[in-house]
């Protein structure tokens, strides 16, 4: 019997895979799951995540610079570090490259991952690098810190929380959109040189992405924990679903509330494409997306950078998007499958 | 400019492209360039440990069955850990394949993964999967713990301290050179089948190695700290060259000393190759390589399983192999080279 791979998504195929797990240690608090998983060392935790990036699939080189990529591949494993409500610490890379890479590339690549490392404040405590007949592959583990108390995960939320996002969406993906169309153009006609100038902003949100470290130092100065928190990288919609589903609840969120990023909702008219269908779509713009209980609602209006989308409530009332017109339309995954 | 990958070994290149890595938090005790990193938490201390695997580089799966590679692939990790004296808990795996695998030969691959986590008790608590345009790769991170002052690195080797390996070398070496015979074999005459039923535990010793856990636990019940220590995943002189460069000493060992898989002594005449080369260069057998102090050479006489090879010297003696004659030979790192 073979049962083809596109059957099943991403997230479902891991589950499908790991689902027998069985789990011998009770310091290990959360396994698979969430943004990272938790181990427990006396109070504090640490917290663990992972990821695997392959050119083609992860990435593109004609119009990905290694540096950017270096940088932006540790951004993304520090933000599910982040998204647990945890300070990132430490993180390995290894690589994986064939000889149609110079040393001069890989330097590159690091110099990438050495500044987003110090911008950050993380260490690099390990890895390797291999030979790979094709492309590159890039493998980052990040691991953070935070007392067990204050760790927030996706499974918190509860009806009547309120919805926050921590800035304004669809810039990464206008960004790439940009990217695609230069690329295009420049196949075609390789006389032509790409129009970024009036765009630098927007093609750094998905060329290379800050991550909110930030936030997590206002909510602990705020003594605010989020009830379920997690990061923005498959797109509002996709991980609204996976924050209703952990937690068992369901959100409506009103259209006219989603900050947009003003770059993107110019561009986007460029493209014939709805801005806000590019923010709950588009992903990878590495904000936050969190609920917070009622009673946290007023501390939260003095901070910067937290916007009100909507509500949590009772699973049986689905997960709806309140359009401007006052209508209501069902959410449903529009994450990128990468099967 | 462009400098060739290949002008670097795979130690120097990390070590290139690493360098000028700032530490920025206390907790981080050891980066890059031992078997692991360790990270203080309180008393206790967290060990990471990362790999990468691709097909074609690390692996063929003509021979290697899915589930042998799913549980050798936890093993390499695990013997990571093992190597610091640190007793390893979770591991996180990555996958990423391309269509031509079916969830049926995943489910393979997480057997092995499985068996491999129940077998050593370690908690598999993250990864993800995601396709390639090409063959498999496996990236897996192991954690472990053991207290700060029973952490043995590979620097701490002194002159006078007694070198001891932990079992038989060479299987894992002619194991690969029986599965290459064999497949070359059957790729010149598909009608043949492979001889295999004299041989199944030298194949196994390749294609499903083992981690000497218990070794941590004999050293810990006997309350000996090895001064230093490795595993053998290189060969027995690439593996003893680390120890030496990093603790900066030499070594002499003797060539009649260093116990041979007897099966592997046999294959190896088949084979025309010498056993002792075989030992010496193999790699994969994932014994440990340590060095003990002369105090604790009595408690170690005690114990199975730790066969002395020899002692270390100061480094102006250079690192040398005597032989049965009485020779004495310059031992070169043999170690596995990827580019």
């Amino acid at each position: 019997m073979r049962t083809e791979l596109n059957q099943f998504g991403e997230f479902a195929l891991i589950e499908h895979l790991t689902h027998e797990i069985a789990i011998h240690h009770d310091e290990t608090l959360l396994g698979i799951g969430d943004d990272a998983a938790i181990i427990e060392n006396n109070n504090a935790c640490t917290l663990v995540s992972t990821d695997l990036l392959l050119e083609g699939i992860h990435f593109d080189l004609a119009y990905h610079p290694l540096k950017h990529l270096g940088y932006k591949a540790i951004i993304v494993n520090l933000s599910d570090i982040i998204a647990m409500n945890a300070i990132p610490k430490q993180v390995t890379v290894s690589i994986a490259v064939s000889n149609r890479f110079s040393v001069e590339a890989l330097e590159e690549l690091y110099k990438g991952i050495k500044l987003a490392c110090d911008t950050y404040k993380v260490d690099l405590i390990g890895g390797d690098t291999s030979s790979s007949y094709q492309g590159l592959v890039i493998s980052v583990t990040a691991l953070g810190v935070q007392q067990k108390d204050k760790i927030v995960k996706r499974s918190g939320a509860r009806p009547g929380d309120f919805i926050y996002v921590t800035g304004d969406l669809g810039g990464a993906y206008l960004g790439l959109q940009l990217m695609e169309r230069e690329k295009k153009i420049f196949h075609e006609n390789p006389g032509i040189q790409p129009q970024f100038e009036n765009n630098r902003a927007i093609l750094e949100k998905f060329l290379k992405p800050e991550t909110r470290k930030d936030i997590i130092s206002m909510l602990d100065q705020s003594k605010i924990v989020p009830t379920s928190m997690i990061d923005l990288s498959d797109g509002l919609s996709s991980d609204l679903l996976h924050i209703c589903k952990q937690s068992k609840v369901a959100a409506i969120i009103e259209e006219s509330l989603i900050p947009i990023d003003p770059d993107a909702q110019m561009l986007s008219m460029e493209f014939h494409l709805d801005p806000i269908t590019c923010a709950l779509s588009g992903g990878e713009d590495y904000e936050l997306l969190l609920t917070i209980s009622p009673e946290d609602q007023e501390k939260i209006k003095q901070l910067p950078s937290f916007y009100y989308i909507g509500e949590v409530v009772p699973v049986e009332q689905g997960i709806r998007l309140k359009t401007t017109q006052g209508n209501l339309h069902e959410i449903t995954a529009q994450g990128w499958k990468h099967f």
